[in-house]
């Protein structure tokens, strides 16, 4: 059934652990190595005996490699696509064998800025090396690789995870069939980067930051971080609809520096579940790592793309303001370019650039047939 | 001549005190009295006899009372409209006598957090009163009345300066000939509400803020909080145009948390800038007082301003995504259903809300000529 609640699904998180040796260590971008990096995964159904049907999921900003199901059935709430993954949904894991691993520079498993440097024998925090998308993509090869997946039916990932699909496509062409970037960029503007460069100024300035040594999460900075970005999530007509002016606790103002409005209160309690499960050198990394991204490489998108060969289904929300439609379109444009099988569809949404995780019934369908014609055509 | 650069103008800061006795206390919204309050304030060119050439103007969130000219010749700057206002400009004055004043809350001359407290001979500092949009026009009309102008030709301002020159409108509508809100709004929506949360919690989190009982100004803070709303100030475009994706000092990223990108370093410069000049809680008030402003108290804004005799020319720009030309048309609407004359123009301009301050030449004709044609027609 298409909403999979009488058809729970359990799962287990799993570690992958590679480059204890020289010749194993992972070459980054920045040209230092990263040695004994650890990939927290998940995955979800069975790779089929014709290893047609592995479909990589990629997480955005914020997620972790928990797409679906439960680790157990006393479990609040379940991963953060499940409305998306799992037997009989849209990515239907009684068909595709699905994974998910948490990004490196992540703090949800994967080895990143709060791991111990096997160097020192201490944390990393900001010795951790600066990484890119690309690192990230390199070091999911290496976990595609182990579970002996010669060539992947489809990547698939929202914002930071379109960047990461669109990432492997470029560097390993001869390893993905397809791939479905949603509410994505192939580089992010001035006013992203700007964005970011304020939340990261609002960690660094917490006195609890330390600069990155902390022993306690710099929560004020962090909060503060995340209630900026999530502003960029949402789009001005969900904020109309959802808050208005309306005012938190009575009908008039405290005239006091109090949360009044219920946006206020709204955000707070947004920046305060966030700390709760977000590291904040990580936050840095992972931020930076999308400014840094650059899917033309400085020059002509095109060009940067011409050894591509998946087929694409591009996804793009028209309230979103942080990765518009212009933004899908000019990926669009250079893989049409290049002779590339796209299909691109902006889904009407007044969600924003939230949309990707919640305009499932649109996106999910979209997703379900193009996944379903991509393995027919597999190894075609 | 129109530039008059040839025509320096020089202008002196006053000082105007009222309200030290009980009966001439100002009361405020919040239901406080504020005693012994003053308002600096310039003036530049004469009264005429018939009194019918006094033009107020109000200024944005950091503006202050010195619109245009220098106090010295030896000033490395002009006032923050000097394009604007001045012999031979479009706001000349050499015919209107044109006054600003720094608002009360605010940290340029007038009372604010940073002022003493008659009641304790120590600095306000928090227990300042949270003001209002109409309590800084109740305060500028002592100042109109102190000055024996009856009746003011026009009221002038962009952004917060717009807002109190509705107010204006509403609270003193035998007091206005005629209004010019420019790049303003009836009320902010809660995206800016979120927008101006986040700054004042990157303030109260900065280690130095005390709870406001910083001797040292917060300047971390009141940086990232600026450099926040820059961002909200300059378009998608303009940014687009000026930095593109441009690295600061060299052709690479530095693979380290420093300033990489052109538009990092403007922001940063911005935000120093700015601390230089503006006092932290002064910022927290005068924002707050901006969340406060409903125009339409609440209800329908037609209905709030049944009242209003004024003639209006408003002014949005198209790339203004702050306060945007949808904002501006509501207040058009309210304005007609009321009967009153009301000219409307979106100005096509790149500059995002900045466009007030920048877009001076196609800004200034339409007042120039506006202005001409109340001065006509006033006391008719």
């Amino acid at each position: 059934m298409q909403d999979g609640t009488n058809n729970e699904l359990l799962t287990t998180p799993q570690d992958y652990c590679f480059g204890p040796g020289e010749e194993n260590a992972l070459l980054l971008d920045c040209g230092r190595k990263l040695y004994e990096v650890n990939l927290r995964y998940e995955t979800y159904g069975q790779l089929s005996p014709e290893g047609d049907n592995a479909v990589l999921i990629l997480h955005a900003l914020t997620g972790d490699a928990h797409v679906a199901g439960r680790h157990n059935i006393t479990d609040r709430k379940p991963g953060w696509w499940d409305a998306m993954v799992g037997p009989g949904k849209f990515i239907d894991t009684e068909k595709y064998f699905v994974i998910c691993s948490n990004v490196i520079g992540g703090c949800s498993g994967s080895t990143g800025p709060r791991s111990i440097d096997p160097a020192t024998g201490k944390l990393y925090n900001l010795d951790f090396p600066v990484i890119t998308i690309s690192d990230m993509v390199r070091a999911q090869k290496r976990l595609i690789d182990h579970l002996q997946i010669k060539k992947l039916l489809s990547v698939i990932g929202g914002s930071m995870g379109g960047m990461q699909a669109l990432e492997w496509c470029k560097l390993y062409p001869e390893m993905v069939k397809s791939a479905v970037p949603i509410a994505t960029t192939s580089q992010l503007g001035p006013q992203s980067i700007a964005f970011n460069w304020v939340g990261s100024q609002a960690i660094r300035s917490d006195v609890n930051f330390q600069d990155g040594q902390y022993t306690v999460n710099p929560e004020h900075g962090l909060a503060t971080a995340r209630m900026l970005a999530h502003i960029t999530y949402l789009s001005d007509e969900s904020m109309q609809n959802k808050f208005g002016r309306n005012l938190q606790d009575a009908d008039r103002y405290s005239f006091a520096f109090k949360r009044d409005f219920a946006v206020e209160s709204y955000l707070e309690h947004q920046g305060q579940r966030f700390v709760e499960r977000f590291d904040a050198n990580s936050y840095l990394y992972i931020t930076r790592a999308t400014d840094y991204y650059d899917l033309a490489n400085g020059g002509e998108l095109a060009a940067a793309l011409k050894n591509v060969t998946a087929d694409f289904l591009i996804v793009s929300f028209s309230s979103d303001w942080l990765f518009t439609t212009r933004q899908s379109e000019v990926i669009v444009k250079a893989l049409l370019a290049n002779n590339l099988n796209c299909s691109f569809c902006e889904i009407e949404s007044s969600y924003g650039h939230d949309a990707f995780l919640l305009e499932v019934d649109q996106l999910g369908a979209l997703i379900r047939d193009f996944l379903r014609n991509q393995r027919e055509e597999f190894g075609k």
